[in-house]
C-alpha cells in the first residue's frame, strides 16, 4: 500500500517550476519538475500549469499546496505582499495568499517575499523559503549567509529571523556583459580548461583588491586581448572571477570566522568557496533543494 | 577667390565619419560629415566612404587626408599598430599607415592609438589625438584629464606625453543595463524632469560613498521601484548618477586642485562636472571637436 499525499510543496521560479508530494511524516514520496516558470506564463495559465505538473497524482481529499517563489510577484498567479525585514520568517504562512486553482482538491497558499525599507530598499521572492530551511537545518545558526545567482543575495540571519540583507546583479552582469557589451568579441572557450582557472583566479584577486574600480577593471577583458593576447576562456574567466571578487569584497566586512552557508548551484558555490579563501574566508556549500523544501515544511509547522 | 585646401582632417569614429578641409594657414575652410563609421563599413568601403565625404572638394593636387580613430582598429580600414604609454604624442603621424585611397589626389595617413602594458593593459583609438589637441590648447598643461562616454578614458598628462591612463565602461554600462537587464522594467521619463536630476543626484551621492559596491547599489534601481514607488525617471537619474559617481570616486585620488579638463559631449561633461564638485572637485568642459582638429594639427606640424 503506497503512502497517501499529505500536502504538496512547490518552487515555483522564474525558469522552472518544481513539485514535490510530501506523505504525513514530511517525507518526500515523489518530485516533478517542468520549464513553466513564471516568466513564460500569463495571469491565467498558473493552475493549469500546476495541474499539469501534478497530474496522475492521487490525493484522497483537499491538499494544502505551499508555493514559494516568484508565482507571488506582481507580474505573476497572485501577488503575495511583502514581510519587511527584520522579521520573522516562521511568520511566512501568516503573509501567505490564497489564488483559485481552479480544483478542489488543491488549496494553494503563496508564500510572501520580504522586502526591506531600512537602511536600503531591497527585495527577494524564494530565498526567504530558503532562509528558513537554512535555519531549521542548521538550528541557532547566526551569521551571514550568501545566495550566489544571476541576483545574489547576502543575508544576516539570527536563527529564524532575518536582519538585513542585500542584493548584487552579479550573476545578471556577467551574463549582459558576455552577450551585449563590447567584451563579448573576447569570451568564449570551455569553462574546463586550465586558461579559464588562470584567468579566473586573476580577476578575483583584482576583484578582492580593486573593488572600487570595477567599471576600470572590465575593460580590462578586452585590453588583455588586445595588448596581450589573452585568450577567449582566459577572458571568460577573468570577467566571471573580477565580478565575484569585487561583489565577495564588497560583503567581506560582515564575514566572520565561521564559513558562510552558499546556498545555490554546484558549480558557483565552488567558485564562491574559492574566492572566499583567497579573501581568507571560508565557504560551506548546502543542498539548495533540501533547504527549500525544509524552508516550506518550517514554514507549514510554524502556523 | 576662394581660399585652397591645404589637406583634410578626419575623425574617423565607429558610429560617425568627420572631415574638415582646411587651408594653408591652418584655418577650416568647410566641414562634412556621415553616418558612415568604421562599424558600418567593410574593409573595402572605405575608399568610397571617404570619397563620398570629400565629393565637389576642389584638390589642386595630391593632398594629405590625416585621420585619427577606429578607422585604424584591426577591423577598420588598415591596422595602426598602437603606440606604447608612456610616450610623446607629437610622434603620432611617425607611427600612421597608409591605405590605398583609390584616389590620386588623397594621400592618406591613419594615426595609431597608444596601448599600455606597464601597470595595467589598456588601449585608446582617437582620444590620444584630442589629448595632443588638448595639450596644444593648454600648453604646459600637466594632470588629469577626463574623457566621458562609451567608454570614458582617465588620462594622466604631462604637457605633450601621455603617462598613464584607464578606461571605464560607464556609457556602455548604462546603455545595456537599460535595454538588457532586469533594471529596464525600471526606468523611462523624459531627460529634463526635476524627478531625473533629483534621482541623479541620490545616486552620484551613492556613487561617491560607495564605489565598491557597484553591484549591490544597482539592484536598488530596480528595488526602490517596487518598495518606494520610485518613478521611471528618478530611477533613470539614479543609474545614470550611480554609474558616474563611481567612476569618478575610483579616479578621486589622482585628482588635484585645478579643475579637470573634460572632453566630450555637453551634456556628459555638464552631469560629470556637477558630480566633481559633490566630491569636491571641479571640471572644466573643452570643445571636443576643437581637441580634435587641434590634435590632427599638432600631429601635422611636429612631424
Amino acid at each position: 500500500m503506497s503512502e497517501s499525499v499529505a500536502w504538496i510543496a512547490v518552487d515555483w521560479g522564474t525558469s522552472n517550476l518544481r513539485g514535490w508530494t510530501i506523505d504525513g511524516q514530511g517525507n518526500v514520496l515523489a518530485s516533478r519538475s517542468s520549464p513553466k516558470g513564471m516568466g513564460k506564463l500569463a495571469r491565467e495559465e498558473f493552475p493549469a500549469a500546476l495541474a499539469e505538473l501534478l497530474s496522475g497524482v492521487d490525493l484522497t481529499g483537499p491538499t494544502d499546496v505551499l508555493v514559494c517563489g516568484m508565482a507571488g510577484a506582481r507580474q505573476g498567479w497572485l501577488e503575495a505582499p511583502y514581510l519587511e525585514a527584520p522579521t520573522d520568517l516562521r511568520g511566512l504562512l501568516k503573509g501567505a495568499v490564497h489564488p483559485d486553482s481552479g480544483s478542489d482538491k488543491l488549496k494553494v497558499s503563496i508564500l510572501p517575499g520580504v522586502c526591506q525599507k531600512q537602511g536600503a530598499d531591497n527585495v527577494m521572492r524564494g530565498e526567504e523559503t530558503q532562509l528558513l530551511g537554512l535555519a531549521s537545518t542548521l538550528p541557532g545558526y547566526s551569521g551571514l549567509v550568501c545566495m550566489p545567482g544571476t541576483h545574489s543575495k547576502w543575508a544576516l540571519l539570527d536563527g529564524t529571523k532575518i536582519e538585513h540583507f542585500t542584493t548584487a546583479m552579479t550573476g545578471e552582469m556577467f551574463e549582459i556583459l558576455s552577450t551585449h557589451s563590447v567584451l563579448r568579441h573576447s569570451l568564449g572557450g570551455d569553462l574546463d580548461t586550465p586558461e579559464r582557472a588562470e584567468g579566473f583566479g586573476a580577476g578575483a584577486r583584482d576583484g578582492l583588491e580593486h573593488p572600487a574600480d570595477l567599471l576600470g577593471q572590465l575593460f580590462r577583458v578586452r585590453a588583455s586581448a588586445l595588448v596581450s593576447g589573452r585568450q577567449p576562456a582566459w577572458c571568460a574567466g577573468y570577467l566571471s572571477g573580477l565580478l565575484i571578487g569585487t561583489e565577495i569584497s564588497a560583503n567581506r566586512h560582515q564575514i566572520g570566522n565561521e564559513p558562510v552557508p552558499l546556498i545555490g548551484s554546484h558549480v558557483l558555490c565552488a567558485l564562491y568557496g574559492q574566492v572566499l579563501e583567497m579573501a581568507g574566508a571560508a565557504g560551506r556549500p548546502v543542498d539548495a533543494t533540501a533547504v527549500v523544501l525544509a524552508g516550506l515544511k518550517a514554514a507549514r509547522d510554524a502556523a
